[in-house]
């Protein structure tokens, strides 16, 4: 385990994201001994020497922290139990693939964060199911409307929506998520002490509250153009798809989806008016086949596979599962796990032992409850006698 | 030539359309003989025998023909120069590779007119560029304004707009078109000297007052529901394209649109807000890839080709074509065939000689003027000098 100190030294001097410093990692360096080559110029640094010679000597590592800490943040890395890092790995694995064009024109910035900034609760569990929910800023009441209805379909199933804080669509769906109850994350674009938009302060902190708000940038990073689309890939890349509810031609939104695209997560876009601007974005990525076109939560949901399920490949090798406990997704099979033979546990407990919401937990048990693999008895689970 | 009688008798007593009709006709046999045939239950009908058991002796060819004088109305067959034959020819042509499964399900409707009764200006020169614009009876303010917009973008650029002269869109549609100046023109699904709905008279008088109204039915035949399954067939026949504006999911407008996709034809749907039902029936199939997304009248226009464009095979053809003149689309084409060389028209007669709307004419006359091949002298048009 390296030191949060040497985490936060390479957030400050590596603006994410880094392909020469993933190689180090990769390399098998730790960040203590990376963090040490770069303040002393080591010979082995390759890319990295480069990237961090203005900043390098910009040591503030604890004054970050404690930034941070001062901001209710704390400093997550891949070193965490809780770092992403299914959702990263998948995402960036396939971007590796070099399927995408968008992936291949934005080459340097398809590269996985090293370093999260968080507010809130713990990151994993709250995207263990989640969808991506954007779109412009100038919203229409159309827009806000189709928001508040997907979203509230999606939270009612246990989909955690993450958007990126800003006004428009993104608040109308961090808003409509915590109306429903359910859970939201909020990506920025700037230092996790910073807030922007500034009249997003409150809303921030509810989202804080029920799920997290997320940065990639250390504390006082201002919000700039460049990181808004640096942004868009990690809000594509923690999701398993992503929904363009209103764009119109040029919006930052239809950047998201080419993350999406890119990264091999499921683009979808709403349709609407083709009186107005407001779905011009929408309408041509549908039309181009670079976005499925969706009208509701239900589609989103049948787009995403069911509760669990997580990717074709996996889909595949569920298709040819001997049992019906090797036929369980990933969600599933964590929840069932969470259940020690012969012993029966409360919900609540079983979703701390499986690191996912309670909500989603409960919904997972009853699934499996119909498919005769976990039973009820009074408030405790239990698996079913094999 | 058979005898108008001959044709108007078939007409009566063979509901079309018919294969079997079809099928002596395309051995050789002429309208006058098999109408001799039938009245006399020749061995040689085939399966027109079967089809005309019950009307064979319904003898009233000229009652029918006077019901339609009678209406202004007047019986066009595949023997009239102003028979529609390209667009049908095409149309059933394609029909018959059997690539379509809708054209499979419904082989028995999949089959040409034998006979049109229209009232009217001519046909052929009406359709010569047109497109179908239909959807849903119980419009919504929304589809009224789509409508509108993307009818007056069609006719500004001489479309021969084609609709079912039904409530909702198909009037909206027809009513745009007139506004616009443009050509419009209605098939009905009931006798020709019938009007329905009733509330339209006073439109379709105006539709064949500057376009015209075409009914497969004889006088006095009620609208039927499989009528209106058949005339949509022939709506998405005659033209090249099916725009469907506002469908909600049971809508006939998606029939013409299955039929544009049986028939070849382009099909393309308009989408619309996902708050109501009305564009349910176009996003699904926009959704499934079997019509096209389509915003406005541009879309539509560059999806059909331009003016006097085709369809692949003559694109094909005109890619490898070694002048300029053998570059010429079809209609291109006959305008400047229009003008003998050394000869100067008037646009008036070169629309005449041509056979095409004056308005289409002198569009395609300018057109032809910007790439070298035609020139104008005050208000005469001559090939340019080769």
């Amino acid at each position: 385990m390296s030191t949060p100190e040497s985490w936060a030294y390479l957030n400050r001097v590596v603006e994410g994201p880094s392909r020469a410093l993933q190689e180090l990692l990769a390399a098998g360096r730790d960040a203590d001994e990376i963090a040490d080559g770069v303040r002393r110029r080591a010979s082995w640094l390759g890319g990295l020497a480069e990237e961090t010679a203005a900043r390098h000597d910009w040591d503030r590592a604890e004054q970050d922290l404690a930034a941070a800490a001062e901001a209710g943040a704390r400093l997550l890395t891949p070193e965490d139990a809780d770092w992403p890092r299914l959702e990263l790995d998948r995402a960036f694995g396939f971007a590796a693939t070099g399927m995408s064009e968008h992936v291949r024109t934005y080459q340097s910035d398809a590269v996985t964060p090293h370093a999260l900034w968080v507010r809130g609760g713990a990151v994993t569990p709250a995207l263990a199911q989640s969808v991506a929910v954007v779109g412009t800023r100038a919203v229409t009441r159309y827009g806000v409307e189709v928001t508040r209805q997907i979203v509230g379909g999606l939270a009612a199933h246990q989909w955690t929506v993450v958007s990126g804080g800003a006004l428009g669509i993104d608040t109308a769906a961090h808003e409509a998520a915590l109306a429903a109850g359910g859970t939201t994350v909020a990506v920025t674009a700037c230092g996790i002490d910073r807030v922007y938009p500034a009249r997003n302060a409150a809303l921030l902190d509810r989202i804080a509250d029920v799920g997290c708000v997320i940065s990639e940038y250390p504390p006082g990073t201002p919000p700039q153009r460049h990181r808004f689309l640096t942004r868009n890939r990690l809000v594509a890349a923690l999701t398993r798809g992503t929904v363009v509810v209103e764009a119109a031609w040029r919006s930052g939104a239809l950047n998201t989806l080419s993350w999406a695209e890119g990264l091999g997560r499921v683009a979808m876009a709403v349709p609407g008016p083709v009186t107005g601007a407001g779905s011009l974005g929408c309408h041509e990525r549908i039309r181009h086949g670079r976005a499925q076109l969706v009208t509701g939560a239900d589609d989103i949901r049948s787009l995403l596979g069911p509760a669990g399920a997580v990717d074709a490949a996996e889909q595949y090798e569920l298709q040819f599962a001997p049992t019906a406990v090797q036929g369980l997704s990933r969600n599933e099979l964590r929840v069932f796990d969470a259940l020690d033979p012969g012993v029966g546990r409360a919900a609540q407990e079983v979703s701390a032992v499986a690191g996912l919401p309670l909500a989603l937990t409960v919904h997972l048990l009853v699934d499996l409850g119909k498919r005769g693999l976990v039973a009820r008895e009074g408030v405790e689970w239990r698996r079913a006698e094999e």
